[in-house]
């Protein structure tokens, strides 16, 4: 394995760490589980959940690997607050939204080499890259993987 | 820049940003405000902050960048679950042993190559760095920004 090869592994495995931790606990919720707040006051573990499917499934087209998946979740998890939307999916339904966003990610990342991961990922322009070549997939990657980390330690504080 | 420094200054970046969110929360809490809980009978924001400067003071001897600086954190902040030590630092004493101890990884940081965040931390063996070479420094530096997130996540959710 050379130093490159090293290193794109250990940020792929750090967002597998994050996301079995997520998947973990959010998939052993019931559905009335799912709507207790983190905090008073504060989001419910289904908007969480809800959120970080909306999150992972936008950076398909971000890192150029294919169109969104699940945009109808958009209204109710990311452009939305949680409790703006009455009617929301189950927790069957969002375990295998969950689970086919993710596995669409992971299947784009196995073919990704390094060289592909230091590349400009699909909102930056030509010129903004060349000006700053950290605006790049692996960027997008270790930003979401923080982002993962930082709702689940929201989600463990969660009364039982 | 080549993909594996385009590759490793994205991953310090993404520390450099985590911390920088942490640090400015942390640093503009007044010493009454760093004694409340981030909810209710959860851990209390003073004891996130001097957790984060032990775990990032435990870095330095495991990326080889030198002894510790703050071991006698450890049992307020590590060792120990909040409230178990009665006399805690002072907001000051707090933000110049982070400071201080993020600045000596980012100068340790600033000296290494792709190929020495490739190699193995200084916690793991040789034989068992030659079966798993994702036990190297990048790891420890990926898996300590997700942690940086995780509590940055809870934080956030302290009353003001």
């Amino acid at each position: 394995m050379t130093p490159e090869q090293s290193i794109v592994a250990s940020a792929v495995h750090s967002w597998k760490l994050n996301l079995e931790r997520a998947d973990k606990l959010f998939s052993s919720l019931s559905e009335e589980q799912l709507l207790t707040e983190i905090a008073p006051g504060k989001n419910r573990l289904i908007y969480l959940w809800g959120h970080l499917i909306a999150v992972h499934d936008a950076m398909l087209p971000l890192l150029g690997l294919g169109q969104r998946l699940h945009q109808e979740l958009d209204a109710a998890f990311l452009t939305g607050a949680d409790k703006s939307v009455a009617e929301l999916p189950s927790a069957a339904e969002l375990k295998h939204h969950w689970d086919e966003v993710n596995s669409a990610l992971l299947t784009g990342f196995s073919n990704f080499t390094a060289g592909d991961w230091a590349q400009k990922h699909t909102v930056v322009s030509e010129a903004d890259f060349a000006a700053n070549p950290l605006r790049n997939r692996l960027a997008i990657l270790l930003s979401r993987t923080s982002h993962v980390a930082y709702h689940l330690g929201q989600a463990v504080l969660a009364p039982n």
